[in-house]
């Protein structure tokens, strides 16, 4: 057998080609550290089996069943979910030791994984490292010619970042139990080991505690998960290798707490549940010692609640009002020589660390939390930039990189896969400096998901983040990126994430048909409107009783389809490819997309949901005009005369507008080919 | 108001319409027994909310509480779950008493709902009626110019039948919890009211027994509800109006039995639960005391289990072959004077029913049970035909038709819809007779399901038989049906029912890839084989244990495609419609598939799934060619050459031989095209 030797890169691994065999595509993602691609493969057939040499434990038999459980689901067949006879087992799996009772932040999760056409063997340190090469065990199988099988490889396999995390706000909108679990499916498929609940905040208290019912009862509508629940999602989690970090946000973020417990806030109440989204003036008073005795009940119940060694207390954006106004609190300030709120949220800051550490967890927060009297021990997530996080790591306090990675700004993936923790301000770290930078979470805040379409907001995308925490950073070729993440996007369906099945209830929903075709065509071209733009050009005020039900909801982050298009385009407009081929899918899509306005205006005129959307569907059809004349000149090679590439580009100005809070993606590409008949003729070469 | 009265009728109910007003279709499935639809719509905004007058019981909150998560669902809105203000309420609810703890049949299931354009009235004498009456809301609520509505409609709704079933077999192939809740979600959106749950069968005992606890522990390879899963499955049907029917079968069907239990066969063991499909030797000794010890004991258990009053103990198929081989039951026959193994079957049945009757139960069970010396209130569920339930009904029993309903064999829903209970055999029943026929079961028997395609065998093929056993006898309007279907079909997507989302992923699967256009454009042309032609036409004897992944277990029961195909066929050749618009869709299908073949290969030469589809691959090319064909010929009046005429004729006839268990369904249409172009001109009249 002959191998070939692949580091750090690549989706299209072409093997020495026998005869008739087809070029072989490895399609993993994260990629793994490093991998060697062999002739042949391993088919899985109904005598599959797993075997186990090494630790037994009963982790690691509950992990061999969930995974046999996916492999059933993927390959649509029944396999022995038992493991089995070494000598008779298709995959057997040597475990040198469990993982630790309560999974660490740092624990090894290597993996090695030598797949042959006779067998695979999958070895790892601990249970961890396991789980990984179970997963890309996983993603390895394919339908092939002669049944489903596994490539031949050889797999050498660590993360390169050891705290690779996906928070997901539960407060602003309240995520159910079931969601969140196939969340956690999604995060193991792509190695992530961090699950981030963002548990309170001041549109929600979303935990049972039995010590302060009142923070549930009054602070949550009714929507919250009980204990039994947490521990049941611990559980889940800890089956796939995810460490889960409850946050409670303080002393901002906070309002929630306060239906039940005013006397906790700095100004007197009554409080309601926050509606509305932004930064709001209810904060925790630092001043009195009734807070610290609450937060430390609070906080001992929740640190046996959660196993995890961290607890976050959140600590973001603090806006001060209320100490400013509340006189007794200025007093204080005066008494103890605080000069400023920064310095009061120190203090704050300070005290519950205090607490956090007498209830022997290790206390994470956002970057605000930072001051130089907080224990080195302290983890800063920042969501500021990586200035802020490198200076934390300069100051001696471990980090993790969220800027860059907040999937609610709907950024394409190309986006969040260029950013690297250890890049920009990182690079002038030393190298112990570096070792302080833990690796980075994906952040879900939930102004504008519900449980219909926050998978959608989620994955693939993430996938690509989880890729930038894993793999080695020289993996950055985004066309590799792209191609892998479709694949992974539809290994996710597997495990019961929405994010691709959806899409076509949402929109038969706006419709108020069946027939979807022409909403289809103008859906996948358009993406909802990036940053904080969703909540700036609101014409009403969003909250959280604002239904999710619109074209921008159901829209998806990123236009497949008009990347594919805009490929194309260019390929064509740099002379790349001049082939009828290329030529003729493009007008293809620009002649559906010039006649979808006649489709879809039956539907445009009967759903309420729709109306918002005829502007973007006439700029829709009249670009699909335009760059059908723009082809036909490039064809022609005829010089447009100028008047029309004038009209041509105002109407791509006014295209450009947002309309209905949605971007219509393919104006670039046909201001392109625009701009590329009116400069002359194509190159004629064709590939 | 003007009210425009419809009975008994229709899909298009049209209404006067005001100027710029489109045509306003009903889309209820069943029709209701009346129905009169008026000008208007109720609007279901934010502020919708449900008041309570009259009965307000536990029962009837949480069906409410399902109503407004249902109704959340399909509106993608948020609104309030709690009964609330009269005076504001969009929905007024009127239940005079509970329906009964243990829900009974023939209590009192009709309702009357009124919508005007200020609010709706539900009005029921029970819980049951307000449960069904929620339930056509539900799919009245459409998405409108003017907002989410409900048209303005009066209702007055009752169901012919007292006993609408689904059976599902969920020993041949277990089926998790997950699974039947959701298809009792379809059942209630379909009014069906009883759950038939197939527990027990050579292949597998599925429900914990504590008394004789090896019936579950050996008889079901681990695969099984605890009697918490069957209480927690018994509360869910409960607040759906659905009645949950367990069956036990008796005396044969029950090898599952012997595998813990072999003292309670007819010959020594040792047992091994069954594989394969048929019927098979093993019954339980009808003449042994500890037989009935036995079952009196398992009864008791399963009666406490179980509330309904109804006990079903199976008792079809025993083929006596261990009967007649065991010299001590050819004894006992002898000296009881038995003369046949029928005679045999109901002396145990006898038995039984006395056991039964005594844990304070009713029996049911399959045509055979059927004997004069059992007592009048037995059921007798007809699986043989409309002759057996007559029969049953002359001779004063009553009785349930299931015969024609059997899902399994892959029929169309016309087919099923053209089953009424009370044709056939039943017309000559007397009216007291007629009395007796209770209604009737679809049936899911589980060969060839699984989890991933079952829903896809039940939905939406069932609804159609709902509607035969709810609506009025008149209501027969095929096209109408299908009209409907397709509406209802989608509806239950909201449900969480696969039978539309699992397409893609199977379809993905067999692939081997994303791209699936051109496996779909051929699986949307193809049927499964029907009737029994599955099992007999398998080329290796199918087992429990093979894979249900192959394009004949993704393949929809019922081609949608072709269906429309035909009529526009039929509509062209009967001289109905010649416009332009007709044939080009004609054109655009058969030119479709005269080309899928080459988009098809590069899948063809790569999955082993889809190997054995090549030919039928082939056959969909020829016929898309030889339609395109006739349709030129057509076009230019002209009459093609015989032998051109002979050599299509012929491969159509060779198309038509099954090929992957998979029917090519454009067969027909495309062969009365040929004939049709052979027959010279067509009508040139135009509609």
């Amino acid at each position: 057998m002959r191998l070939l030797c692949f580091f750090f890169v690549l989706c299209s691994a072409l093997m020495p080609l026998a005869a008739g065999q087809s070029p072989r595509q490895i399609n993993l993602m994260p990629v793994p550290a490093s991998f060697r691609v062999g002739t042949g493969q391993l088919l899985i057939d109904q005598t599959f089996s797993v075997a186990l040499t090494g630790e037994k434990g009963t982790l690691l038999q509950r992990v061999i069943q969930n995974f046999v459980g996916d492999l059933s689901r993927k390959t649509g067949m029944r396999f022995d979910t038992k493991p089995g006879d070494r000598a008779r087992a298709t995959l057997v799996i040597r475990t040198e030791h469990a993982s630790k009772e309560v999974q660490e932040l740092g624990e090894d999760e290597s993996y090695n994984l030598e797949v042959s056409p006779a067998d695979a063997q999958l070895s790892a340190p601990t249970t961890l490292g396991i789980l990984h090469g179970l997963q890309t065990f996983l993603q390895l199988v394919e339908t092939t010619g002669g049944g489903f099988a596994v490539p031949v490889i050889t797999i050498q396999d660590k993360p390169r970042f050891a705290w690779r995390g996906l928070m997901i706000d539960v407060s602003r909108h309240f995520i159910p139990l079931g969601v969140l679990k196939r969340n956690l499916d999604g995060m193991a498929a792509a190695k992530l080991n961090v699950f981030h609940w963002h548990l309170s905040d001041n549109q929600g208290f979303r935990v049972e505690s039995k010590k302060f019912p009142k923070l549930h009862e009054l602070g949550s509508d009714g929507l919250y998960y009980t204990q039994d629940e947490v521990r049941e999602l611990i559980a889940y989690a800890r089956e796939r290798g995810i460490r889960v970090v409850p946050e409670f946000d303080m002393p901002g973020h906070s309002t929630a707490w306060f239906v039940g417990y005013p006397e906790l806030a700095s100004a007197p109440g009554p409080y309601e549940i926050e509606r509305k989204w932004g930064v709001f003036d209810p904060a925790m008073d630092p001043t009195q010692d009734k807070t610290y005795k609450f937060l430390n009940e609070f906080i001992g119940e929740m640190a046996e609640l959660f196993p995890d060694q961290y607890f976050h207390i959140g600590g973001d954006e603090v806006n001060g009002k209320q100490w400013d106004a509340n006189p007794k609190i200025q007093e204080f300030m005066r008494k103890h020589e605080i000069k400023s709120n920064q310095e009061l949220q120190a203090y704050f800051n300070k005290r519950v660390q205090e607490i956090v550490s007498k209830h022997k967890k290790t206390m994470i927060g956002w970057d605000e939390i930072l001051s130089p009297d907080l224990p080195k021990s302290t983890v800063i997530q920042s969501w500021r930039g990586q200035e802020s996080l490198a200076g934390a790591a300069k100051q001696g306090y471990r980090g993790l990189l969220s800027h860059g990675y907040y999937l609610d700004l709907i950024w394409p993936a190309w986006h969040h896969y260029a950013i690297d923790p250890m890049s920009d301000a990182a690079t002038s770290l030393s190298p112990e400096e570096e070792q302080r930078i833990l690796g980075g979470e994906a952040c879900m805040w939930a102004e504008f998901v519900s449980s219909e379409n926050i998978d959608s907001r989620i994955w693939p995308r993430t996938a690509a983040i989880a890729e930038r925490l894993w793999s080695p950073q020289q993996v950055q070729d985004v066309n590799s990126m792209y191609q892998r993440l479709e694949v992974v996007s539809r290994h996710l369906d597997w495990f019961g994430l929405t994010h691709n099945s959806s899409y076509g209830p949402m929109l038969r929903r706006i419709a108020g048909t069946n027939d979807i075709a022409a909403l289809r065509t103008l859906a996948d071209v358009v993406e909802p409107v990036k940053d904080y733009a969703r909540e700036e050009t609101a014409t009403v005020v969003p909250t959280s009783a604002t239904p999710l039900n619109r074209l921008v909801d159901a829209a998806r982050p990123e236009s497949d389809t008009t990347r594919r298009f805009a490929d194309l385009v260019n390929a064509i407009v740099s002379g790349q490819a001049n082939d009828t081929e290329t030529k003729a899918q493009i007008r293809m899509l620009l002649t559906r997309w010039r006649d979808n306005q006649t489709s879809l205006q039956p539907l445009l005129d009967r759903s309420f949901l729709l109306k918002e959307a005829a502007p973007i569907a006439q700029d829709l059809s009249a670009l699909g005009a335009a760059g059908l004349r723009a082809l036909d000149y490039l064809d022609r090679s005829e010089r447009p005369p100028d008047p029309w590439k004038a009209e041509q580009l105002a109407l791509v100005e006014e295209a450009k507008k947002p309309k209905a809070q949605l971007l219509l993606m393919v104006i670039l590409p046909v201001q392109k080919l625009i701009e590329a008949s009116a400069g002359g003729q194509l190159s004629s070469s064709s590939n």
